[in-house]
């Protein structure tokens, strides 16, 4: 395909999908678009099961390998603010994460993988994944069995910190784990104006709170990222009576294994000592999201060696104590979680989040030869 | 009238008005009720702008001075669990606070003032005043001026506390000022992942809820009485968003009255002062409630000697952390609130609560000797 | 004796004792002084084992019961900044505590009671105690059995807060139960710059300490009194080290026996809880001084009477968390402590502490009187 | 010089620093012995105001740039444990952290550079640096204005955690900046039993060290190191007064220039405002330390191609919560300061640690081919 045809093909695709944004697991229609579109590109579509989201395959002429390039479909439940031409035509509902930009970036490396099918030694398995946004999209993947022969896998993800032509690659932890917790405190409730006749859960809930700012800040290595923040607390309904139950909820962001264990444990020994210590009760539930986004090191460094040979600017990807469940992914298959820069402006999620086209193709470009030269190691 | 019929007439009196609880504010029917009894025995109805609630005058044949004797008329919201034959038949309310027991007792009072009118030296003012539970009721009565020309006051309070021939009596403060705050956290709120671009507003009010702990503990005289409870506490609806504020209400209780200036001034104090601390904001709102009952020394002394003389075993009143707005009275009226032994049982505004009807003749009879025995001063 | 020369006497050895102040368990020539003047006026004094101190005995001409009559003789480490002319002649002590008052009172007692005794029905043991400021003189007192036979026991102490004429008395709890503690929180100590090498025992210290603020303001009736007091913290020596042990030293108070066991128990909750919080451990040692002072009902009645019979005004004696050594002989023997007014002016243990002679002699009068109607009983 | 030649000299060198440890600013014999060396060797040095160190210069025949290469000469005082034939003959001090190696490694690097004078293209400063230990030895070289005309400088450390044979180098902070603080809380004390007359000034402490937590965990960037350790706190003297004054000391660590103004500006704030609160006053002493050691990106990449080429294996530098005056050079000129492995083991300023003599000719043979390298630039 030419490159113009190319450009227009991809900017066409990107707009159509940013026009129509589907929730997590709800990509009913997003996964028609692709479907269609890849069945007129001639590129074979593997069956799994699942209710959204693809599976594309290119079965290089050669034998070799098989690798994955992922990207993920879904929107987010935002109202979008921008002025553009194919701004969001659901209300409510917004291509805020760039998502939009990944499908049609892993879309147009199908394209271009499946031209060169002839050459290629090994496999290519292209999932356009859905419910990135829910943190659970890659487990229902996962559990398919599809990448199970897969030899190393791929996935990008729009930067609105880096500028069009520069990318975003680090080895090693590079987006957080993101777990959600909630913590019941519960003791025997009593009239305000006798304290003595209960236990004052809310003052128990206080002190687990300031006993949780000591993990961060005393017990993590000072070298390691850790978040402990408490986002929601209720207790009672009125004013005269102690209640005899204080929900809180929030979330933990670690870059480490260990770390992630520690902090669970730290957070069970702070709640349930201090509460013992009011003659309170303290149940802490863990909800683990996606583990942290670790890039294997050679992949990384593979990865960055293709992108310099493409012309493109390599920069240390940054930080996130956001999550990813590409990660999932990674815990599993060595790869690479690449940042492509698409202008710097409104972060991801915001209402005004906007990716630059213009880095698009070349993001096709880039992982076509991703892909292509990591079937001929 | 026969002590037999003195005896009837009041218990019917009381079993329906028990049977017919109102809320405060909506003591028509009872208002009606205790009209129709009073113009039955020829008392004087004084006319006052209150909608409901009733006063009454009996006027001595002999000049004097003029005093007050009060009881409240409301009920509450609350469903009746006792299996008397005359149980409340409205659903979801119920004399559960005694005012029922007060209300016959006063008007039993009234009837025998009424009858000895011709030897009295002076006028007694008989309030039946509404909505007592709202704290409210008193301040209400207050404006009309009824009141103005009252040398000296007296109050009657179920107690379950105290077996019945029993008359709980105590000079100085016996029930506390009760006062509702609402204390509001405001900051700039943010991700949960990210709390260093914001303020995390859950953590300060947890602070301020610790250091709160302080102005009992450390800045009260430690003879005094204060209670600083914070009863409700709501911020953030969300797992990952530390909230731009968190809502805290509760009530403060206090016996003397510079303590209650005293409190609220740390509480406001400590509130910004901590605020400031994490880069945040407090707004302290104050809603008083009634100041503290303090029974005045001489008419406590005399209420004690009527007492005794009346066959009463007298013991010291009992402190309580609750309030009753007759407290607004004895702010400018000398006089003296005190506790009927109604039995010793399930506690006022509990569903079980049950005032002893074997105590009302008696009370109504003591009451009617304080008056007399005052006028006579 | 006449009351012109019982003056003088009195003046005169309360002066001299004023001079010559001596500690706890130090008071040798005080007691040689009591001990001559007993002699010089014919009073048996008992030959019991205490190295200080002095109990003599009125034995009344006929049959009765024996009651006790105390008064404490030790003085203060305080260097004295009066301008008296009988000021202390030893440098670094003074009767800063009224003690030599007490002293000189009691013995103008037992000079009244030895000219009465051939009307005196029962037998008086008048107490001379050392050591009240050390807190155990009584307890050495009581080993002695000398009080096994005491139906009653009197104690006085100066009340700079009442004028001379007024006796200040109240039954009850009238000092407090006076404790100490000392708490140690010790963890494994680390370098400042790795605090999570170890344990910030400074960090949980602090943490107790802000936990201990809910005994008095959440667990304590609110109507009760206590004071729970952290005086000294001491922990690390240098700058760059976390510290393996923290060292925290108090005092407690309290006015029921009942409060005193249970703050005990809280802060032994708090601090071994809150240690285990953090992964540190607490130890509680707990040094018992005076339970709270308790005059007993019917005594303080007594007292009352007879001290308005002998032209006293008498007022409730002012509550303080102070202690009193009293309060061991009150736990076993019931009776009564009087506050003696002698002059509004500077408190007790102030170095300018003075008691006005002026109330020395009717206070031996009031006692004499006490224990003479005391025998009538 | 010969290899084993050169390899005696300075292994006979380090033995002798070793023997004979001197602490910061006592390095008389240490700055003796360099001399004497320098001499010998026929190598130039700088007069220039010290008492203790020395500045060596070899200038090459060509012209060209200036480069500073810097070691430190001070020992610990510290009792060695080790059971070296050429362990301190001085007892309570050791050289514990290896300036006796850096000391005999930067000299070897003299030597052989002097050897090669007649090829250099330019100068090399060679500083043996007094008072590391101190802190404030870098500030007094800088005083005397000797590198002002200095290119770049490079320095190097012992790593007990690496292998002989291995250097760790990484651009960006390596090592923290290190302050320390003092803070006093004040207020009015007061008796323990009457906590209302005074402010809890340990109170006070209690709650400042628990809001000084946040810091770290809520208002630092969660990728950045901080540390705020409290080190020391001492209040009161006795079991009964509440003191009026608490004394805190501690140790802030950082990486960022940014960080460090930040957090002491926070602390400031908690300070403050959490004193007020309680109505007492705090003041925060700032004593600053070294700045974070901060190795420029090009010099770092220029002196890990050098070590390659020199046979080293290179990892990336281990980051420190340690100080290292090294850091305020770094501050005004550009350079690296390198890891040299001298064997995995005890860490430095442990009585048992060992810095293998095999790695000491090879970091000499490094630095010089460093500075030659440098020269050519």
């Amino acid at each position: 395909m030419e490159r113009k045809a190319l450009e227009q093909k991809l900017t066409g695709f990107f707009e159509e999908l940013h026009m129509h944004p589907e929730l997590s697991y709800e990509e009913y229609e997003t996964t028609e678009r692709i479907k269609r579109e890849l069945a007129a590109a001639g590129i074979e579509i593997l069956q799994i099961p699942l209710k959204t989201g693809v599976t594309a395959i290119v079965r290089g002429a050669k034998p070799g390998k098989t690798y994955g390039l992922r990207c993920d479909i879904d929107a987010l439940p935002i109202e979008e603010e921008t002025d553009l031409p194919y701004k969001s035509k659901t209300p409510g509902k917004m291509h805020a994460c760039g998502h939009d930009f990944h499908t049609a970036a892993v879309f147009g490396a199908a394209l271009l993988l499946q031209e060169r099918k002839e050459e290629l030694q090994g496999t290519v398995k292209i999932l356009f994944q859905p419910a990135e946004e829910s943190s659970h999209g890659a487990e229902t993947v996962l559990e398919t069995g599809v990448l199970s022969d897969v030899t190393a896998i791929f996935g990008l993800h729009t930067a609105a910190y880096l500028p069009v032509g520069t990318l975003g690659i680090r080895a090693g932890s590079v987006m957080a784990a993101v777990d959600r917790f909630e913590l019941n405190i519960t003791g025997t409730g009593c009239h305000g104006g006798h304290p003595n006749e209960g236990v004052d859960t809310i003052l128990v809930a206080a002190s687990v709170i300031q006993a949780f700012q000591s993990i961060v800040g005393r017990n993590l290595n000072p070298f390691h990222t850790g978040v402990v923040s408490v986002t929601r607390i209720n207790g009672g309904n009125t004013w005269n009576v102690i209640p005899d139950k204080v929900e809180l909820e929030g979330t933990v962001r670690s870059m480490e294994k260990d770390d992630r264990i520690f902090i669970e444990r730290r957070m069970r020994e702070i709640a349930e000592h201090t509460a013992a210590a009011y003659g309170a009760n303290a149940e802490l539930l863990w909800y683990p999201g996606p583990p942290a986004t670790v890039n294997e090191k050679a992949w990384s460094a593979f990865a960055q060696k293709v992108a310099e040979e493409s012309g493109f600017e390599v920069v240390p990807q940054r930080n996130s104590t956001g999550g990813e469940d590409f990660a999932f992914y990674l815990e599993k298959i060595p790869g690479c979680f690449i940042n492509v820069g698409t202008g710097v402006g409104y972060p991801n999620h915001h209402p005004k989040f906007y990716a630059d086209e213009a880095a698009l193709t070349p993001a096709a470009e880039y992982l076509e030869k991703l892909l292509v030269e990591a079937l001929r190691q």
